[in-house]
């Protein structure tokens, strides 16, 4: 008996056989006694399909329009949804993001939510409806509509749950929950029971792609106890919350991300300020740098390297062109051939040596490390794209045998 | 110079080369230097789409739930007009039916506006846009979303051209105004330049589909001039105003209605009350009644046949099914067999021996009357549906001989 949270993202709801499977997880879960919130996104490929119909017309579509044209698709979703929950006997009332209180700031296309006024959703759970929200949408302060961004229903089912303190907040994908490595690729992986914020987030943004790096965040700061699982088996799936229970793993999960460039400028001027210079711009334009390695100073040069995601590599080369200082210099990018590979955990912050096992591990599976990273729970390096998954079972192997079958 | 609302329905934006099409009608409207508010309906068949979806999951939804999901299909709308016309150069501000301030009533799926609040579209003309308002959908008082029914976006532009006392309000459509008589079916229609609410609101309900009929009684109610005009030719089409030049023309157009029941009630009790008890019921389920026949008494019974459209035949006949005082009376019904055919003009009023003339034409045509009905401005004929056509000419032909090529 509680307050539930559930959130279904847009292949869970594709067809009308899926909103119906949907509809029974819900149902089931109201049956049992609980308040339920349902979160959803727009059905399969509509929002992709309502981006292509703008880019026919104008390719150079104003952003708020833009999300005038995709908020339609959790409409639909949402109506869908609560007509199938009522076709089971259940009362169900669909609010779109602004109806359930979603106030945003004014970035249309990646808004930020300032605060979710709950009056509307209390006053329909009081009614005993199942009440079901439009994902990825709110409302600024002009009255138009702003979307949330990539991953941004997931954010919208947190901050309900922040919002309403709810006893739970259950994201549905199409896996069952998060790997100590992607199951597909090392044989031994195995999910995880339970798993910190922190490790959580470290994961996401080396490209475990089952929760929204923000929605991450906002459950951490609210306190917020998110479980992923899957919409189509029923089993339990994997907790993320504050403190887990101790394991004897040192390490949570392993993973490499290959959406990565490694930009090199060489012979910069040994002078104090250019660091900040040249990340200065590149944060300006919200381009995200991870690795960062800068050579000892040589006479009066050094070297700067640098990591970017993939799709950013472009831009970023764009904003050093801009950079008087840097004229001459050679800038050299690789969007190709690299690949990071981390290990992250919690356990590792209290124990020293972890680093020194994993690049053990990589160097007896004869893998070059070109960079690396560090912070409390993780260790990243930059390898050869071509040996990423052969380093991912490497490590995985070093620190998690027993979890092979 | 002035302020012109223009609406477009759902063919005239149905692809991307159709909206832009749209768009430069209404970006050439802004550019004569007139201020511009378009309405528009959902892409194509995107209702028919959406209705489709929902049927598939529950063919019973909950009618809240319809608006919720139909709106989806006007905000796609709007959204790609606005950067039709922003690609074309000028700026364009999409609005909702709620954000527009159109406040209706609860009866979700045919509401009715209770108040446009004009406010934001002000705001937005100041700003020098061109303001794109999804038409058919409104907001109740418990912040939920409605449609208009039918037709509804006519009504949408109309009500936006009360009240912002609108120059004019053009409703665009795929015919290029409001003919004598269906230009497919009588050689010699002709298209109007001018007609008044009146006859515009017989044709419309006479079933010639150019207006929806609550807009023209708005349009009257408020004195809005109506021009309907084809969105595929640049030419002038025909104005719906309160009064008209004078021309000889007795009969402004004469058309065929085929979607009409005739039911007859025989033996029913010759006692007071029972017209009242019958007309009653079926208005209280909004059924409308037309020609209504009632033969003289005979002893101590007599019958009663009436009219109905016969898209309501089936509920009106379960309607009488329900009074006791007609158990066991024979109750027929010709839902296949009959049509009705007009003649409409606002010359007639005060022009004795239109009906004679009108008669003689049916007679002359070889075409037997079965009922009559006729208003001011009106007279209408219940025949075999297989004469319709030749009695459609044979009136035109009687009345607006000068009409002919």
């Amino acid at each position: 008996m509680g307050l539930i949270v559930q959130k279904f993202g847009g292949s869970s709801v594709a067809n009308a056989e899926r909103v119906m499977n949907v509809a029974r997880i819900v149902t089931d879960t109201y049956a049992k006694g609980n308040d339920v919130v349902v979160v959803v996104s727009a059905q399969g490929d509509t929002t992709d399909d309502l981006i292509e119909k703008a880019k026919e017309i104008n390719p150079n579509a104003n952003k708020r329009e833009m999300d005038m044209l995709l908020t339609a698709g959790e409409q639909i979703s949402i109506a869908l949804l609560s007509m199938a929950i009522e076709k089971l006997g259940y009362k169900a009332k669909s609010l779109l993001g602004w109806q359930a209180g979603f106030n945003t700031n004014s970035v249309y296309g990646s808004a930020r939510i300032k605060k979710v006024d709950t009056k509307r959703i209390k006053l329909e759970l009081q009614k005993k409806h199942i009440v079901v929200v439009a994902g990825f949408q709110g409302l600024n302060k002009y009255e138009d509509l702003t979307t949330l961004g990539r991953g941004g229903s997931d954010t919208s089912a947190v901050a309900i749950a922040a919002a309403m303190q709810a006893d739970r907040c259950q994201i549905f994908t199409d896996v069952d929950g998060v790997y100590t490595a992607d199951p597909r690729k090392v044989k031994g992986a195995v999910k995880l029971d339970e798993i910190t914020y922190d490790e959580m987030l470290e994961l996401a943004t080396l490209g475990a792609q089952v929760l929204n790096n923000r929605s991450v965040e906002m459950a951490k700061k609210y306190n917020v106890v998110v479980e992923v699982l899957s919409s189509l088996e029923r089993k339990p799936g994997t907790l993320v919350k504050e403190t887990v229970k101790m394991e004897k793993m040192l390490v949570r999960g392993v993973t490499a991300d290959k959406n990565v460039a490694r930009i090199s400028i060489i012979g910069v001027p040994n002078i104090p300020g250019i660091a900040y210079k040249i990340f200065g711009k590149l944060a300006a334009k919200n381009i995200n740098v991870d690795i960062i390695l800068q050579s000892v100073g040589r006479n009066d040069t050094k070297d700067i390297t640098f990591t970017v995601a993939g799709d950013n590599a472009g831009e970023a080369l764009e904003v050093l062109n801009t950079l008087d200082f840097l004229a001459g210099k050679t800038i050299e990018c690789d969007n190709e051939n690299v690949a990071k590979v981390s290990a992250v955990g919690a356990g590792m912050e209290t124990h020293p040596g972890v680093a020194a096992k994993m690049f053990e591990a990589l160097f007896e599976a004869d893998i070059n490390i070109q960079m690396i990273s560090t912070s409390e729970i993780k260790i990243s390096v930059l390898i050869d794209k071509k040996d990423a998954d052969k380093a991912v079972n490497a490590v995985h192997d070093a620190f998690l045998p027993d979890s092979a079958d």
